[in-house]
């Protein structure tokens, strides 16, 4: 359960650890970044955190690197978690055979289709497993005051993982989420892999339909998506069904989605508007 | 002479021009990457010009994913500019043997030793051929507003353009500057091979040899170094020699060199400290 660091790097005030660990939900060795603003430990307080789940074939480094969270995310006080994108290494057959599916690419649930299920099991691990382990490992970090959000497959996660577990996460936002996975290319290809035939039993993971059965409250979120994003034109994405289902069930008051003119899927996009995500997050995370 | 462009990306607000020409002095194609900041354009005041000369093996793409001068660039209103790092493809004997010699390691000066001399020009490329084809195909650039700032190789790029041409740029600072190749192994590896081995021929394009005859009026500069960085450590960037050379010589007044305490060599120590650099640039640039 504890912690390697393999790499501690200053970055905009604060520390970004570079940590693997021995997970047992996925059962292999698992790496993440953890970025602690430079108030982490300074105080008695505790810092709360923001989860960023990342995109297909990405690992938890490419945002450390290009989504510039740290920079909002140091002023404002907030630890940054960069989990990876999938279990690694595991030579289960079919897992590097494409870049959207296996490898990199695990759609934050828990697969129950064999190969999968055995070691597939995400959602378990970033709701369960991985928070576990950091709050018992970093005593500065503050286990009630958690957010999530994500880029495409990772804004998948943070929305699914939000309508799931009501109260797990104090706020969700996303970036160019793929928001209704059961009607777009990537998002049926991983559910059939993952989750079989049987499209019932992907509802369950599918933003879009969660949505339908929220009844927490206000759901409150915001989703940037850019105009010029080619996953976006391809339908890969559809944040319009997500729009609409949260609207045909009565829980688009506190949804806002910006389309952004111009912008594409990376991380120029992610960079330009990480800091408004942050300060989104940082609404809840510090709400009196 | 003109640019061919390859993309266009959307970045805080502006847009990043991915770029290539058919360069005469490196008789080349180059590549680069040009931000142009979202007020470029809307008004008849031409926008003011920030080069970045980036570091060995990097080319113009690694600081403008990376380097986060976008966020305050845009913000001022400047451009940037971010060349490659030396010829490409040349074909020339030896050119891909090492990362720190050749291919992405011009160190921004006129070959004149063989078999460089005929292509590695790229202190004509960076001072004279790339900003004459810029504000040629890019009138909203302002040719009488530039400066200049650097990474490592970069870093020396940036000092000692600006030490031997006063007047080109209204500013200069450097990231983790080579601040005296001559006396540091990357340096003395390059010389050699560019230059030859006459050490005299050298001190032309070292900074801690060229601002002993800075006489163009009060020397400004900015320089971040972090004390982390294991390249200082091995004595490859060398900034105390250079700031030596300036007290001596009675250039030191307006030389501002920090130690950024726990900071490396990489991106995060550039990104953390480029809104800085931007500031510092934008201080000359926007100057009554």
């Amino acid at each position: 359960m504890s912690f390697k660091t393999t790499a501690t790097i200053a970055s905009f005030g604060g520390k970004l650890l570079k940590l693997t660990h021995e997970a047992q939900t996925t059962g292999c060795e698992m790496a993440l970044n953890l970025y602690l603003p430079p108030s982490a430990g300074k105080t008695s307080t505790k810092i709360p955190v923001l989860f960023y789940l990342s995109g297909l074939t990405c690992t938890g480094d490419n945002c450390a690197e290009k989504g510039f969270f740290q920079y909002g995310a140091g002023q404002k006080g907030i630890a940054v978690v960069y989990p990876d994108t999938s279990p690694r290494g595991l030579k289960i057959q079919g897992e590097d055979d494409s870049w959207d599916f296996g490898t990199g690419a695990s759609f934050y649930l828990d697969a129950t289709a064999s190969p999968w299920s055995k070691n597939y099991k995400m959602e378990s691990y970033i709701t369960s497993e991985l928070p576990k382990a950091l709050f018992a490992s970093f005593p500065e970090l503050d286990s009630s005051r958690v957010s999530i959000t994500g880029h495409s497959m990772g804004g998948h996660g943070a929305l699914t993982l939000f309508l799931k577990n009501p109260g797990m996460y104090k706020s969700v936002s996303a970036f160019a989420p793929i928001a209704n996975p059961s009607n777009c290319p990537w998002g049926e290809k991983a559910f059939k892999g993952y989750l079989g035939e049987d499209r019932e039993a992907w509802k369950k993971h599918d933003a879009s339909e969660l949505i339908k059965g929220w009844k927490a409250g206000t759901f409150e979120a915001l989703i940037d998506v850019g105009t010029a994003d080619n996953f976006y034109k391809q339908g890969q994405l559809l944040p319009e069904n997500f729009e609409k289902a949260a609207k045909e069930s009565g829980n688009e008051k506190g949804l806002v989605v910006r389309h952004q003119d111009g912008y594409d899927h990376s991380y120029y996009f992610i960079s330009t508007f990480s800091t408004d995500h942050v300060n989104h997050a940082a609404k809840y995370l510090f709400a009196a």
